[in-house]
């Protein structure tokens, strides 16, 4: 099993639209200390199966950057499987970028699924065709091998298990579900990557034993945003900051992971310049800091 | 006024994701021959104003090229408005990337507005405060001045016009109306640019006496994508092909725009590539290709 960080920013990326913090600055004045970051993506590889964690509206540069996931043939792609985390838009819109005559299969809990196919008609661009989308439900708690469309099995799989998190903004009008937001737990030859790129508050012993966790690196703080002139807290938006004695750094101190990384990190993280206090906190601590293309495993 | 095309490629971009024709393939490989292009979008810059006309799944990349389309401050845009042609995904998709705490003023169509708000629950997350999208409605043949969300003047006044088309995919079910797909005369300071990268037909005199006429240049034939094992014919994505004796090629023959220029061209159309016969009748008949960035008027 291999992995490639497709993506490594929150929602928005870096530099971000509307955005002239240090770091979207910085990016776009070609500064060597920040790179540009696409949203966070996942991908993992055996043997000829690819597997897409997360959909993000970057999807059609990270595909293109990744020669292993160019189609083979006149059309076709090596992505056998989507596994998605939730129904964040940055974690969904790129499937509408995977339309076109080709067969996928996704793989859901009940309520992200539910969120996405009955609430927006662009879902029938993805049914263009009978068995255009295979979707496929995740059980909390438990563990299936993917399959590509026509059930290839890929010899990876994987366990989904609840993460507190926050229905996304637009279906915000749902019930919550611990369905909404999930960790995965991906499994093949012996190796565990533990992806958990959105969560409020980590659950006793996450990643420990694995080859690696990748942890949601959003916010620094819990303020980021406020001192920029928002309005919402990292904890409003579901995301655990990373510093703090009730941060990520400090409640996943004694993860036993082999590598412990932070991704989905937001554009106005100040850990994502070289030479901050803030990167050298974490690098200190036994962290690394996703970058787009870092591959992962063997 | 000035223009930017910051997108030339019809819906899947160049390289397209699932796909291996022989474009696709050469930018893959980095041939010089065939340049990389991001779907269909088009800036127009007056002053301080800036207008983009359709919101391509690339815009987060297309408005990180462009500096003029950086932000002014912390946060902020200097895009004062949106403008719809189609309700298309690769015409739409990228509002969804404009969230953010950023007050968005959008005008299309009735028609393209009702397809889009109604029918998709992702529309909420441009509804996360009151006023954050401003919708303006086009009529058709009325020609108003483009304003931004508060209201102020651009300079920039637009005139919508029918375009036969199509319902997108994901509409199909909704009653055909002469809004669902239009072209734009855009003036400013005496200057006229029309825009039309879908149209299954060019109405007579189109673009007679503008200074740039932006036009569907999708398919070089009406059985491109049959050829590959695909079984839509240009017509039937409503597309006029750009040879044979009803292509726009021969339609537009007689047209007198100042320049004219094919655009939203789809990753399969052989007039890519410099060096083909394709490209060079299409240059001798005295129409550009459009590229990423090409900038127009003054």
């Amino acid at each position: 099993m291999r992995a490639r960080i497709l993506g490594s920013a929150a929602g928005g990326g870096l530099p971000q639209w509307n955005c002239g913090c240090d770091n979207c600055h910085a990016v776009r004045r070609d500064d060597p200390r920040v790179r540009a970051r696409t949203q966070d993506s996942l991908a993992v590889f055996r043997g000829e199966h690819a597997v897409v964690c997360n959909a993000s509206p970057d999807i059609r540069d990270q595909l293109a950057a990744a020669p292993r996931l160019h189609p083979r043939g006149v059309r076709g792609t090596p992505i056998s499987a989507i596994v998605l985390t939730n129904g964040d838009l940055d974690h969904v819109l790129g499937l509408f970028s995977l339309r076109e005559s080709q067969p996928l299969a996704i793989y859901a809990t009940a309520a992200v699924r539910r969120g996405l196919v009955e609430h927006n008609a662009m879902c029938a661009t993805l049914s263009r065709f009978p068995g255009q989308v295979v979707w496929r439900t995740l059980e909390l708690e438990r563990e299936v091998e993917l399959a590509d469309p026509a059930g290839a099995p890929t010899g990876i799989s994987v366990r989904a298990f609840p993460l507190l998190g926050k229905l996304p903004v637009h279906l915000a009008k749902l019930s919550p579900s611990p369905e909404d937001n999930v960790g995965l737990s991906l499994r093949a030859d012996g190796r565990e990557l533990v992806y958990a790129p959105g969560c409020a508050l980590p659950p006793p012993g996450l990643g420990d034993g694995a080859d690696a966790l990748l942890f949601d690196g959003t916010f620094w703080t819990s303020d980021e945003l406020i001192r920029l002139g928002g309005t919402a807290r990292a904890e409003d938006m579901a995301h655990i900051p990373i510093s703090g004695p009730e941060g990520s750094l400090a409640l996943l101190g004694r993860c036993t992971a082999t590598r412990r990384i932070y991704t989905h990190i937001n554009n106005t993280n100040p850990m994502l310049a070289l030479g901050t206090a803030q990167r050298r906190e974490v690098v200190a601590a036994g962290w690394e800091i996703a970058e787009d293309g870092m591959e992962l495993l063997s």
